[in-house]
């Protein structure tokens, strides 16, 4: 994996991250296939438009259909058919997420599968070869990941854990993989500075592929968070991509990319499209207003998605209505093409030294209404 | 409308339809769209399988999103963005199939929305209205269809009121219609030979633009429903497209086509295909068996559809699996190239006067297994 800023304005940088299936401009947004598809969405609508990396899950691909499964069907991208590059995260938040049904050591995790109930132990290293044998192009370490309200002590040992699992992680990674993937390490700490820099440091020594930022908006203060990736990501590694996992909302997206993220993931578009949610140059449209059921236009007059080239309001409200299925990927699409649009011109704003005033602008604009 | 047999082999007919938006080549089989859209699959995706008429439904459209709606977002075709033909059903089979929230009598249907329970009447001359209003090109008028166990008394009086109704039906037509739009009439009759016969008889002499039949496939005997179409179509106007409203599996398509049946529709393909039961060449397959997840080969070897070109069987069993929406629309893609398909060898079959035995290799295929 190749890595390059081209260009800083302020903190905010335009770079190119290469593997070996795709050129990836950053910042970058991921859409999240989880299950090894984005819901509702066909592979060939999001090579026009242009995403060149998705986020899959390695917990549910290893749960559903199973990572010998995948492995024998010629890995992840032969299994999946996406042929551009494929993030893999590690199941540490899921854990976060399935509260009651796993146990944290210090050596890893126990868990009890949701589907069939089966037991199952995730190590640092054996998340390491899963994801080796999925064969994505960057893999995601075993982290722990501390709630929001959690106290200090917790968010200590949280954080500790997962730098001593990032250096397991790396030694497992060394040994055995090939050229061809990377291995990002993640960052704990809470809202907690001392910590957050700490770990940063710490985990810099091991001169990873990248660095992510995790246990932001985990159910901490909104203002807490955007003030960890305001003060922390400036101090992460100049020269490796900054990665914010599951952040967020365009505005968080922006505040990122101010900070000198270069890669984001959220479920966020898609999963609020499904809702009838959608996000417009001119702020968010809820599809359920009735109003929408006589709308010539598009979702977005400036949108050039699918949907929007061919689609009025009024029948995408109407199929939302009735619960037509494919309505949701027509949705999601055009969620997805928002993110590409708002990152792509964030990138332009950044290596045309302009980004504060575009960030004003475009923020400005979503108060206008639809 | 034009119409125009091509060609015979036995009573089996290649024919030609031609609306003012299409030309179709017959027998043709017509994707069901009942609220406006063929659930979970795009329309660039039926028409890359060059599907050239969609069925649509009067009374889904008119409860939602509502007649005025579609008519002021400029009719059916503009508000669905499909530019080839739709065929719109009346609704007199749904209302056979909403048992109790419905009052009929021989000037009409009174019903309640099961959505908002608001009241409604339906009558021969305002579905007719309906359907000019939603711009279709293919009018189907609205009938009483008794269920399958009905008495002959019961089943008389449906008949006889179809009958009537397709006369005031007609005569509304004939007052007001664009020359775009084509009425077709509907024969009941259950499985009483006699009563077919006279209602073909009295409603040719409207000479309307074609003729289905009605009222197969509700709940009869299944070989006293096939010696209907077997009896019956036969006896149908020659010159006029004939329609089997509602049928059927890929056998019944066959013996339709045999009996000289040039239209059909019905929900099963993509019903099935959304419940993993999809059809081969070699018969049928159900995805939810365990063995597909570990099997690299396409849903059929034999298709050429945009799902089996891309997709593993192992892939599409996992998102089916796991309860990813867009698969219900690769799934339903699949089964509707089926369908699409066999209408289209069977074309080809009676052009070259080899229908029957193509018909027997055809059937004979489908024992050997997926």
């Amino acid at each position: 994996m190749r890595f390059e800023v081209e260009k800083k304005d302020g903190n905010a940088r335009a770079g190119i991250l290469e593997t070996s299936r795709s050129k990836i401009e950053t910042p970058a947004y991921m859409p999240c296939a989880t299950i090894g598809a984005v819901k509702g969405v066909r592979w060939s609508e999001l090579e026009e438009l242009d995403f060149r990396i998705v986020l899959m899950n390695s917990l549910h691909l290893y749960l559903r259909p199973g990572a010998d499964v995948v492995r024998e069907l010629g890995q992840i991208h032969a299994f999946s058919t996406w042929r551009r590059s494929i993030l893999t995260d590690s199941g540490g938040y899921q854990f976060f997420s399935l509260k009651g049904l796993y146990d944290i050591d210090d050596e890893g995790v126990s868990f009890q599968s949701p589907y069939d109930g089966s037991r199952h132990r995730f190590t640092p290293e054996s998340v390491v070869e899963l994801q080796i044998g999925l064969g994505s192009d960057i893999i995601m370490p075993l982290d722990h990941c501390a709630p929001g309200d959690a106290s200090r002590d917790v968010v200590v040992e949280a954080g500790e854990r997962t730098l001593n699992w990032l250096f397991k992680a790396a030694s497992r990674y060394r040994d055995s993989v090939r050229d061809s993937q990377a291995l990002f390490g993640i960052i704990q700490g809470g809202t907690h500075i001392d910590l957050r820099q700490e770990y940063v440091n710490k985990s810099a020594e091991l001169n990873l592929d990248g660095y992510a930022l995790g246990g932001i908006s985990v159910g901490e203060d909104r203002d807490e968070g955007d003030q960890i990736v305001h003060e922390i990501t400036p101090l992460m590694p100049h020269d490796k991509p900054r990665y914010l996992m599951g952040v967020g909302l365009p505005g968080q997206i922006l505040d990122g990319i101010e900070s000198g993220i270069d890669l984001f993931d959220c479920v966020l578009p898609t999963r609020m499209a499904r809702n009838g949610t959608l996000f417009t140059s001119r702020g968010r449209l809820n599809l359920r207003n009735s109003r929408f059921i006589s709308e010539h236009e598009p979702l977005d007059i400036e949108c050039s998605c699918a949907t929007c080239r061919k689609y009025s309001r009024a029948y995408l409200s109407h199929l939302h209505k009735v619960g037509e299925p494919g309505v949701l990927g027509l949705l999601s699409l055009h969620n997805l093409a928002y993110y590409r649009k708002l990152v792509s011109e964030a990138r332009m704003a950044i290596k045309d030294k302009n980004f504060t005033s575009w960030k004003k602008e475009t923020i400005g604009r979503w108060g206008e209404g639809v």
